[in-house]
């Protein structure tokens, strides 16, 4: 079968052995994968992902230096099943499931195994335990984006967000902040506040239902805190907070992910502050502990989803709550995966873009 | 009146002005006071803690380069009052207070002040309404360390704890790691590890109750974790916690503060873990924010302490639930504060050392 497959540093369009369900497993024709800015981080820095991941105690067991096929964010179609499965879709049902991949040595990550392939193939295997099926009337493409999508659910449901006594401020509009804001806006926490330097990404906050959009090189995104009445010191905080006034706390999720945005929050945040990081820095980062002491800040740190979160997001998407359509600014077939990778790289262009093997 | 000095980068014994009190001041002459490790550190970087606090919002107004007498762990007896006073304590009583000062121009911080002495002085002027009076029976110098006391019970209180279902973890049996340990203890919550290199330090550690010492030299405080059977990676966390089995969360306490021990604590966490930032580390630092997502950590960064707080730490060693004696290991008059300061660079030597202005 025909896959994009990360050889060498580099994407190739290249045949590769077809993947064989074992013990329950599924065979799939991949219909649609979303590119994910993990993957684009993985292309050309994978020995530095591997090498954390060990450091982590993460099962992310890619080793860099044999064929990868990336792809993560996708809807498939069942074909085939292996051994011992329980066969409760019909071949031809479309489906959806967390990249992971239980197979006889242990668990994979779909999209970040030498073992089996990734959503940039024609085919993959998959759990059978792991599927869910797509609703009727929901189109592949937007569920091909529960994956994302669900990230941003699992940062809100992280973050400790209060209906009316917190602020939440996104800081990056890329898939990730966007992503954030759907489910800030699904899960009815408000006024939204996003920063991003590109007009199409602040366009398409405004889109997924975000209140206000700043342009970090314009104003301060802090700037909404002192129109908030936010004190710019704990000794402050405290006395007010004391004396009864009650203040909302600023939630504010970094969706960035670059060395040097967490020492500028944490120079910006108003005292008692969450930082929710969603953003993935694979680099090593400079802070200022006593900045976060003296202002009792939190970085709370998460990572992906659960399952329950996931198939949630599936039903978000197919009940209207999160529109996954606006996101996607453009489609490919394999042989333009590549091209993709570098356009990804321009937020003027590109937000998500979808592959669609069979193209 | 005697007071030691902080004068050019130095500690020196002069005479200077009486402290005059005014509207809601009192004047007292000062019992006891213990030195806090933020005291060492002012010795020598105050400018950059200076300028750190300005950076941070702080109204940690001290000018470096004019005279400062340090001392903010305090207890004192009333000696006479200031105008527009309630005069509710009679001349003589000793009293307690948080260590900040009403003054014409706002509030200042008692200690860290180029206006007014700290307790390294003879006499100083306090606010009214902050002072607390010391219980019968409650010796001075158990009532002057209510402060560093008070410390530990904030942390805690700002702790993720849950009796039964955290795991506390103590690194560092310093002052502030002592303060920690006889919160929990008083709280009720452990079992108690505590680690630190120090033999005295781990006697301590066990006589504040903390139920197993560690000698990183020796160990890992991280193997805890292993015989708790808590799994390395947040994938493992998840299926382990999705198929039902309750694990127990980790609360480390950072209480040592000095670079490099974050990043330390981020690679040897377990998954979800909470690592609450009570020392106090002035110096830029590094960290891996891969390591903080792929295991989805939480850094609470706390800084002192409520008046609430302060006044709850009074009752707990009033009441005996925390006994202040055991970490006073020196006592020392004006004229030894020096000397004591270089002293308590020995973690074998000693722990905290009281000084006794009128000794």
């Amino acid at each position: 079968m025909r896959a994009v497959i990360r050889r060498g540093g580099k994407l190739v369009l290249d045949e590769m052995a077809e993947p064989v369900p074992v013990q329950g497993q599924v065979l799939v024709r991949t219909l649609a994968c979303g590119i994910c800015g993990s993957d684009l981080h993985a292309l050309h820095h994978a020995p530095r992902m591997a090498a954390l991941a060990r450091k982590s105690g993460n099962v992310f067991t890619m080793d860099p230096d044999r064929d990868v096929v990336f792809g993560h964010e996708f809807c498939a179609e069942v074909l085939d099943y292996g051994p011992e499965t329980q066969q409760r879709m019909k071949t031809g049902a479309r489906v959806v499931s967390v990249p992971n991949l239980i197979g006889p040595k242990g668990i994979e990550t779909v999209g970040y195994s030498n073992a089996y392939p990734g959503g940039y193939a024609e085919r993959m295997v998959l759990s059978e335990m792991l599927l869910l099926p797509v609703p009727n009337g929901l189109s592949t493409e937007h569920a091909a984006l529960t994956e994302p999508f669900a990230v941003g659910a699992h940062a809100v449901a992280s973050a400790a967000l209060v209906k009316g006594e917190t602020l939440p401020l996104v800081i990056g509009c890329g898939p990730v902040g966007l992503a954030v804001i759907a489910a800030l806006k699904a899960r009815g926490f408000g006024p939204i506040v996003a920063a991003d330097y590109s007009p199409m990404r602040r366009r398409l906050a405004e889109t997924y239902g975000a209140d206000e959009m700043i342009d970090p090189a314009e104003a301060s995104p802090h700037m909404t805190w002192q129109r908030q009445g936010l004190p710019s010191s704990l000794r402050d905080w405290r006395i007010l907070t004391a004396g009864g006034t009650r203040l909302k706390r600023p939630i504010i999720f970094e969706c960035v992910g670059v060395p040097g945005v967490l020492q500028g929050l944490m120079e910006a945040a108003p005292p008692t502050a969450q930082i929710v990081v969603v953003g993935v820095c694979m680099e090593t980062d400079k802070i200022e502990p006593y900045l976060g002491i003296t202002k009792e800040l939190e970085l709370k740190f998460v990572l992906g989803y659960s399952r329950e979160e996931f198939a949630a997001t599936l039903d978000d998407i197919a009940q209207g709550r999160i529109d996954a359509g606006p996101i996607i600014t453009g489609k490919v077939g394999l042989e333009d995966v590549a091209t993709a990778f570098e356009d990804l790289g321009k937020p003027e262009k590109h937000a998500k873009i979808v592959v669609e093997p069979g193209r």
